[in-house]
């Protein structure tokens, strides 16, 4: 696995830093993009019932849908850190204000990292005065950016395109408690279209349920999930048909960047439930099979124990599904393989075809679950050792 | 880990075997269990929507509460195969019948293994003929039968104990697709004592629900899930407190004997559950964090990690708990370590205590959810790479 970033390219007024002010240790670690102007701003944040300081406070800054800049601390979360974890999400949005000239409630702040130990804050407030003299519109800040945002991933993710006259690019970290539940993320976008903030935020909305809310990592929903989308319009209006389709585009780009860049991710599965009597019925299957721990360590050693992917599909009891019914598809040069009951009975399900399709880094599969007319795609990964020993000594 | 088992019983009327009839490979992968008179019998099976074919068998043969044999093939499941699958179960159960001397509607049939392979069923067949040369009432015949009932099992499983005149005892498996729901395993009790079938339903039901529902290895769902409890009466009437006493305290025991035994786990955990509003906030809390891999890996580490299980409270959406209401508590030789908002926001969480704890093999944690009266227990284990090893290559 390794990354497949395009290009960069700038966004007019919008500049980027990414700076090492000692949070954990001496790799980047605190982030900024602020735009020349006010931006319409939409975001959309973790479903977790415990969310981080910074997500609470960044549920009141955009009710009103403007923002002009994000500030991001890395390698610590500040989660479970109660009334002086707001407190330092506070402070750290009117510092950077303070530091741009903008009030503390156009900023963002946002963190990521070990939950529930509270800010080296002191460290942030003098991080906050080498803001001015390190902004730049160029695209090695842009990068570093993206890098000063990392925790555990092994690379920065960034997405850029052109809509008409108008960029948008994306920003992304991910790598641990990534579920597809408002996935496990930080992710930022900003352009110069002119956007009204009510569109943006249906915009977002749609994009992320597509994207980042259809793929796992370790079934764990994070405290910390934000994805957050700034349009400060200096390049005026655009066809909002093509800005859905390339924040789409944008959006599942990252999306399934973080899956392939998750902790321990040696493969990844695109994985497709079709048939269903409902999206609810073809997102439960879904997840059900993505976060199996029997279908994802089958799955890293290219194993065709398909019985497991029978198993996570019947232990969604809410929704049965009927043994005739299910189809298990896998597409192959010579057309599709299939295994069902009818060929289970015959004795000839090709075993050795399927594992050699399962042993590729990067598979397909299409689960089929009866005649319904719901078809859901979700973005998982395999269960690696390399996973096991990442999480084992986090903090220490 | 290693095994805790007590000294053997034999059972008046209960004969054993355990024989290797070629399923897979070389060992021991036939067992059966029969009594010399029909029994009063009760059973509890896997809600897997798609369970195995003799778990269909089964509930139709436990219907009318008798039984007076059982019989167990393991690595395979006989699952996902359709309607050749059923016949094969009652082919298993007539064969065995026939050796016995008895109507295969007495005759519960049981398998555990792979999915989605058809039985090798001539082997089966020949095995049965094997039956009556190889029956003892010694306990090493019962021995025999606890180690052919394994899959990937390291150590056989037993409970035997008194009560009053009668004699209890039960054989477990597990290993994997270990979940709180109906755990995934098998597990045989039969006793000497003498109990009506509806008696023993809800005397099992009970015990099942204290003990193998509130385990979890991996938090898959088998599709082979069967707690069966015989009882031939030789003995007569017995307490039925004592009775209900004995068969709680084996279940709970091969439950924790399961987990302690279950695939690559190296350190097992207590989890308790309390304050919850109800059963049901309980539950759904302790599978939260017994299942979440994050919390998982950080408990193989030993790692202090204690924000990973705020977050598994956190993403039970449906049951909110307040922060301030939130407490971790682990015992120590010195008193109670707490964790709780107050604490972390003063700075004064004793990390290298936990740290220390959590470095045990046995782990006890309680974690307080708020002021309601529900609390409940529950046994898991850690997330280890031999876990990964283990299951990435099964089936080759």
């Amino acid at each position: 696995m390794s990354q497949r970033n395009p290009p960069l390219l700038a966004v007019p007024g919008f500049q980027w830093l990414g700076l090492n002010i000692g949070i954990k240790d001496d790799t980047l670690d605190f982030g900024v993009v602020a735009s020349e102007r006010e931006c319409t701003a939409a975001a959309v944040f973790t479903r977790n019932n415990f969310p981080g300081a910074p997500v609470i406070v960044g549920r009141e800054l955009i009710a009103d849908g403007r923002l002009q800049a994000i500030a991001v601390v890395s390698k610590n979360a500040n989660v479970a850190t109660g009334a002086r974890g707001l407190e330092h999400a506070r402070s750290l949005s009117r510092w950077v204000g303070k530091q741009l000239g903008l009030p503390e409630t156009l900023v963002l702040p946002s963190s990521t990292g070990v939950i529930g130990v509270l800010l080296p804050i002191e460290r942030i407030e003098q991080g906050c005065r080498q803001i001015r003299e390190n902004l730049g519109v160029d695209t090695q800040s842009l990068e570093r950016f993206a890098r000063a945002i990392m925790t555990t991933d092994r690379w920065p993710k960034w997405f850029c395109t052109r809509v008409g006259p108008a960029t948008l690019v994306g920003v992304a970290k991910g790598a641990g408690m990534i579920e597809p539940n408002m996935a496990t993320m930080l992710s930022y976008f900003v352009t110069d279209a002119q956007l009204p903030a009510e569109r943006l935020d249906s915009l977002l909305r749609n994009a992320v349920n597509r994207s980042f809310n259809r793929i796992s990592i370790d079934s764990d929903t994070s405290t910390s999930d934000t994805v957050a989308l700034l349009a400060n319009g200096l390049s005026g209006p655009v066809d909002e048909v093509e800005f859905a389709e390339a924040l789409n585009e944008g959006c599942t780009f990252l999306a399934k960047e973080i899956v392939r860049n998750g902790e321990g991710v040696t493969k990844t599965l695109e994985l497709t439930v079709s048939g269903a009597d409902s999206q609810e019925m073809a997102v439960r299957i879904g997840r059900s099979i993505l976060n199996s721990p029997l279908v994802k360590t089958a799955f890293h050693g290219g194993d065709p124990n398909w019985g497991r992917i029978v198993m996570a599909v019947g232990k969604v009891f809410e929704h049965p599904v009927s043994l005739d019914d299910l189809e298990i598809r896998v597409p192959t040069d010579s057309g599709t393989l299939r295994i069902n009951n009818a060929l289970v009975n015959a004795g000839t399900v090709d075993l050795d075809l399927l594992r050699t399709r399962l042993q590729a880094d990067e598979v397909q599969l299409e689960i089929l679950v009866g005649n319904g007319n719901h078809q859901e795609t979700f973005w998982g990964c395999d269960l690696s050792q390399e996973f096991v020993a990442e999480n084992a000594f986090y903090t220490t």
